[in-house]
């Protein structure tokens, strides 16, 4: 079964807007067994519009359109579909109600305008939409679904899984999307496709998406099926065989983030960290606290960006910072130990390095970054050269520091799977 | 002149990637003074991708297509466009010794497969792509232009740059997109709205896009012109009546972020800032040092989550905490003007709050936050509430954070215009 979504919305055709309402009704329909096939975007003209979906009708047997559902002159998705299909529009006195009832639950008269919302094509259905004025409209047509939701993303969600779900689900194929998460680190991701790319060929049923983003590699295989306990067992093997390409490198295999999973190797090991920043800024320290209940393993740290506070608040001894400067291995060891000592800590780490622009020399380039994790028996250090900009230094520092504590602990602490 | 936009790749249908080569493409087309009327994201059917330029040819004089140019079955966008058109395809000996030269730079031989890639239609002309294999193609037909590009932005980029703008400038109309980008923070979108909203009538010539994001709302009016002195003097009027209606709350008019007002009032003014945080975690700090050079005005923090760092590194008396609690305005003055006298900073920013999920009281409810400010003639303090869950507590805390620190300085100091 194919399906094809329309956005419609001339300020999603600016360079400052995305449609991604598409990616949630994407996910949502593919649950169902239902493939995307076709996304278009299309402005609040009646020519484009109308050249939209009769197109989609060619195309597809579920429309699903965005936007355009709201009670200014702008909003003509409802006249041009039944205009299109050759519907008349007829008044809803049941919608009419609810709409003015929802007003006056807010202490207000419904404007006139707002009378357009009541208006369905002929043999529609409507389908409430519990927070906001705009209902939808569930057509069908000469074998073809077309479904309007309005645009607001809260309003579009809460109605796809309340209207739209329970009636796709009884004309949906048996065949079901099936598919994984893993989450990868420490490799670029050339090295992870050459790695897992023999796989594909010995699963040729399964589809392996990879997808690169500041915190590492994703892969997303996933496979097709009516059969949910074949193509279960086929994704086991082959995020089996991917597991054992990838090695420690391989962080999650169920979608969660590194700071889920370093808090969950936290907790599991009773371990407490603080942090000394310093390229960073403190943003370790905020990706740390990202996780809900983060302060039972998360101290607190120390984002000393200037020599003296190296000195002042982490005990950095000043003549060390003078002599090595303060970008070295020595000045990230003594971060780390010195944060933990200070505040007690179970693991210190210790960050210091040259995000850029300004600041770089020969022996120490932008990008040099030395991460040093201490615990009670002291601290130990390596140095990244890390490519990019000021923005992507910081941030892939950010997630080597937390991949740093990540690997501190044993593997099979991990507790993947 | 009207254009549509087509994406091309399955993996733009799956429910994790966007188009978002459309946004540059569209931003470029725009100062070329071309609309986008349409954008269409097609997998990597025969059919379907055919479809979508039959449909493009009929709606848009240009066609932009981005993918599906590689060595691989797969990329099949040079193929469909040339049958579709009725042209053959001929292999372009130019081209061919460009790849084979590209691969050899790299101490390669070129792949059989990427022959493909040096297949060229009928009477079009290849764009010469130096930053990867595949080069891009314009097609002139019955009036319509259609230019294939490669789908990896940095190529796309660097190809509309060098070899698109410079054709298309020569056929563009005379009419361009003026804009302004106006941001603005302590208001609610629905507020920025009804502020500014009566203006639009004013200036019927103008389009208004209202954005909202964690760091506040912005207004982006623009014009379709043709004469840009007039564009330019009718966008600085409603501009202006604009920045009236918001008063403090705009903090730029030429779209600069918040980070980069704040890092320029206070190198304006010479001041120096430490922060110690709580709730926000170190958010606080990473985003005052975003800024390069942040060096110069931002000395460091603490990041104190636990109770025992703030006495410890800050120096909030203990039995305040115990009497007033950790989230108070108490201990957000105290974080405040502790910081300041521990760094010898010109202000000190004191942050502590309830950023849930858990921790909330009917006293203290998850998103109360207090904000401290002190300077040499001690602290101040407010305290908000913010909605929503727990990363947009925290994100609207330091963004609230960043703005207190705006606002301590006159505002004729902002320098905006």
């Amino acid at each position: 079964m194919r399906a094809e979504i329309i956005a419609v919305g001339s300020e999603l055709l600016t360079p400052d807007r995305l449609d991604t309402n598409s990616l949630f009704l994407t996910s949502e329909l593919n649950q169902l067994g239902i493939r995307v096939v076709h996304k278009a975007v299309v402005g609040d003209s009646r020519e484009d519009m109308r050249s939209s979906f009769r197109h989609a009708l060619d195309r597809a047997e579920v429309i699903i359109a965005s936007g355009g559902l709201g009670p200014t002159d702008d909003d003509i998705t409802r006249e041009t579909l039944a205009d299109l299909l050759g519907r008349k529009l007829h008044l809803d006195q049941a919608i009419l109600l609810q709409i003015q009832e929802r007003f006056r639950r807010f202490g207000r008269a419904m404007p006139e305008i707002n009378i357009r919302q009541a208006m369905v094509p002929e043999g529609a259905t409507t389908l409430p939409n519990p927070r906001g004025s705009a209902p939808g409209i569930w057509i069908e047509d000469s074998g073809r679904i077309v479904i309007l939701l309005p645009g607001v993303p809260v309003e579009l969600r809460t109605m796809f899984e309340e209207q739209v779900k329970p009636r796709l689900v009884r004309i949906a194929p048996s065949e079901r999307l099936h598919k994984r998460d893993l989450r990868i680190t420490g490799l670029p991701e050339s090295d992870v496709e050459q790695r897992v790319s023999p796989l594909y060929a010995m699963y040729p049923d399964t589809e392996t998406t990879i997808l690169s983003s500041p915190s590492g590699i994703q892969l997303h295989p996933r496979m097709w099926s009516a059969d949910a306990a074949k193509a279960e067992k086929i994704l086991d093997e082959i995020t089996g065989r991917m597991a054992l390409a990838l090695g420690e490198n391989l962080y999650s295999m169920k979608g969660e983030s590194l700071e889920e999973v370093v808090a969950r190797v936290l907790t599991e090991n009773r371990a407490t960290v603080a942090v000394a920043e310093s390229c960073t800024g403190g943003l370790v320290a905020g990706h740390l606290t990202d996780v809900p209940g983060s302060s039972s393993y998360f101290l607190g740290g120390v984002v000393c960006y200037s020599n003296d506070l190296k000195t002042s608040l982490v005990g950095v001894p000043a003549e060390l910072i003078a002599s090595k400067g303060a970008v070295s291995s020595e000045v990230a060891l003594a971060l780390a130990d010195g944060i933990r000592k200070r505040t007690g800590a179970t693991l210190g780490i210790g960050i210091t390095g040259i995000a850029g622009p300004g600041g770089g020399t020969p022996e120490k380039p932008v990008g040099l970054v030395h991460i040093g994790i201490a615990d009670e028996r002291g601290p130990r250090e390596k140095a990244i050269r890390f490519p990019g900009d000021r923005e992507r230094i910081r941030i892939y520092a950010t997630y080597a520091a937390l991949d740093t504590l990540r690997r501190y602990f044993p593997y099979s602490a991990h507790g993947r799977g």
